[in-house]
């Protein structure tokens, strides 16, 4: 059974982020393109620099969702696996791509006189059948190979390398609508279920607060069909007491 | 094959954050906890809040890790289905704890004079055979069951529930040194390879970076054996040529 169209899912590859060296920017920048696009993220999965993890995470991301986007590990050092761990999932050799090496060639031979050593050759590796998209401005080539987009971990260049694709993912939008509440989360319970069962195709999700906000429970509505999203939202705004509702939006 | 010792694994549950409604706060916090306390962490999960999704990521972070986290979907609501899908996780039943049930009771009746609702109920439902920690100050009580941590997502309440069981956790520490470099990562990956393979107990990692900072790449040695991970270090060190290094840290 393949994943339904318009789903995502996330690897973020980062011993880094494990080990909280780094706070992870990629996934929740990505989250939000992704929401802006209408593409439901449907798992963000965070892994270490380790091929056999790496693989198990990406094939079940690719089992879960249509898109899969990879962060990090992309690169010339001894952690940098992603590639070799994407050859594995799809069960394809790691070979060097020539319109890469020739790019390679000439900023790097052309500017130094030097042969390029092993490292900089790894540069040019990907798994067979992948694409390529060079970016006149980016040092990295976005790869995709099947449903998978390989973008590279450093955000700066993340961001690019999604940006080049982005327009690819857009889909028909996702309409919210959120009612802020001065109930507690105990009081709406039923009225809540009631919406759920009024309204199965519609995603509906309550966040109650413990602090000193206006309110103490925001409900959300979700959905690609407009009028159902505003029809549920109204449906349960009229089940509520007065006062309940502190306000919309 | 039980989980090796001092590991952990996260579970973020939360539409919210999958649909970039928050930015999840929850797991960077924690994570840089973990890694004070000495804990290596294997991997995050962020799943919706679906219980086979939760179930499958729960019991593959308990094969994954000594001490599995998990964050959300605690609360009497539709979308609240943490407690039903760690009970289905571990073959148990869902039944009322006792000591809960008295200290809502004393919250909800003794100060309206109203019976609980059904929503009020479930805050006192978990899984057969969990351990429940009651705080003075919270509102929710820490559940664990078997080696898994349930905690509520929001971030407030999911702070003061890992703080009152952090120490449980402590282990031995992992000692760290960065080194700066002026070098590219081709330049290094040679000595970055020599380094690994002398010291393979020592986790070596190595992030780039493309702006105007004062290096161009960043080393790290980690390990739980710190004359290891100075030696490494050394070791990186007296192979590059004059001028290579930025700083160390």
């Amino acid at each position: 059974m393949s994943p339904p169209p318009g789903t995502a899912a996330l690897v973020i590859i980062g011993n880094e982020v494990l080990s909280a060296k780094v706070v992870d920017e990629n996934g929740p920048w990505l989250l939000r393109e992704l929401r802006e696009l209408g593409v439901e993220v449907r798992r963000v999965e965070t892994v270490p620099d380790e091929i056999p993890l790496i693989v198990e995470a990406v094939q079940r991301a690719c089992r879960s969702a249509a898109h899969v986007f990879t962060s990090g590990g992309i690169g010339p050092t001894h952690d940098d696996v992603t590639i070799a761990a994407l050859a594995r999932a799809f069960e394809r050799r790691v070979v060097t791509d020539a319109r890469s090496l020739e790019l390679l060639r000439e900023k790097i031979e052309g500017k130094t006189a030097r042969r390029m050593n092993a490292a900089q050759l790894r540069l040019a590796e990907v798994p067979e059948g992948a694409q390529l998209l060079w970016d006149a401005q980016s040092i990295f080539p976005v790869i995709t190979l099947e449903q998978v987009v390989i973008l590279p971990g450093v955000p700066a260049l993340f961001k690019q390398g999604f940006l080049a694709v982005r327009e690819r993912f857009r889909t028909s939008p996702i309409f919210s609508r959120a009612v802020f509440l001065a109930s507690s989360e105990s009081a709406l319970a039923e009225h809540l279920d009631a919406t759920v069962a009024a309204f199965p195709e519609v995603g509906i999700g309550s966040y109650p607060r413990f602090d000193d906000a206006d309110h103490r429970v925001k409900v959300t509505f979700d959905g690609r069909a407009e009028a159902q999203v505003a029809q549920a939202c109204e449906f349960f705004v009229a089940r509520l007491p007065p006062g309940a509702v502190v306000r919309t939006a």
